[in-house]
């Protein structure tokens, strides 16, 4: 596509600043521009402060890392939560999923991250210390695994079991077979090899 | 889905902002505000800034209504281009897209929209009686009416013809016809139908 003449550099500015963000091209940023630009002033004055005062004013929960806007936040400091079980999630998003399930009354430990060689990231550069940290003061019965199945999340599992070992406390994997609702016929072999070996029993119901 | 249960009011409010843009949801918004969150502080003052910015200090051209910096924009006041021919478009994207075309050296004027009784606007909604000032003066010898060729462009340019009527200036219309590149077997018969009656001679070339 030939380069894009803008009539108005405030506008090309505004623009590039919005082609910075992740899956959104030229085309959709001028669109998304030009869509505030026929709003109210109030109104982009309102989505810009809330974007400004987020990134300034927001911090992450000192016990569980996740992000909050209090010192601790609301699930560590809930005090009806099972504050003995920790699931460990690598991001914020897989909180909010967690969460959703409504099957989970334990706390958090976020990792803000994953251990992953290819992209320079380690141990050190993600919060495994401050688990083990948490592990190591008590009271914690089970820190439950729950990261992506894929080559990063195993090293990561590995290496935080390892850690842990020396720890009264029980390490868990959250399962891993077919999805509910997936075709038996179209599931990868890996999969479907460990759904046959970590087989659990049937109840009936 | 079930509603999300954000850790942070803050991030809540900045992921809402952003999912009010078009073709923006939840779950982009959230993604494109946690991306925010993790650049440095600068370069989210710096996106901050360059909308708010736009939104106040971005004006309209005084003659053909195109967004600009300056009062009279850069094409208008260009000595180069043909100030006889004015070429009237829908919006700001449609000046962007004849101007990439580099086929254009006259001025233009933007309308602002377009004449749509379902969304009730009206030709007093758009800027039509600026069209016909500054026809009425003078110096104008040619308009081309460059709208989509859909039945509200249709009304639309009607509209115009009749509005010029009086003045004398030669109107004409964007060529309407199979686009390059298109099969011909699976081109809609009323765009085929008005290209066989407006053929043109062909020169061989």
């Amino acid at each position: 596509m030939i380069s894009q003449h803008y009539p108005s550099q405030l506008l090309e500015k505004a623009v590039q600043e919005f082609s910075k963000l992740p899956g959104i091209g030229r085309k959709t940023a001028l669109r998304l521009v030009l869509h505030l630009l026929r709003q109210d002033a109030d109104d982009v004055a309102q989505f810009t402060t809330a974007v400004s005062t987020m990134r300034q004013q927001v911090h992450y929960c000192r016990v569980c890392h996740n992000i909050s806007d209090t010192d601790v936040c609301p699930i560590c400091s809930d005090q009806r939560r099972d504050a003995s079980t920790i699931c460990v999630v690598e991001n914020i998003q897989d909180v909010m999923a967690v969460e959703n399930t409504q099957q989970f009354r334990g706390l958090y430990h976020v990792l803000g991250g994953i251990i992953s060689p290819m992209d320079g990231i380690g141990p050190g550069d993600i919060e495994i210390d401050s688990l083990v940290a948490r592990v190591a003061g008590g009271g914690i019965s089970e820190v439950i695994l729950a990261l992506s199945p894929t080559m990063e999340g195993d090293t990561t599992n590995f290496y935080i079991f390892r850690k842990l070992a020396p720890y009264d406390v029980k390490v868990s994997i959250i399962a891993r077979g077919i999805a509910v609702g997936n075709e038996l016929e179209y599931t990868d072999e890996v999969t479907l090899g460990r759904s046959i070996l970590n087989r659990t029993p049937f109840d009936g119901k």
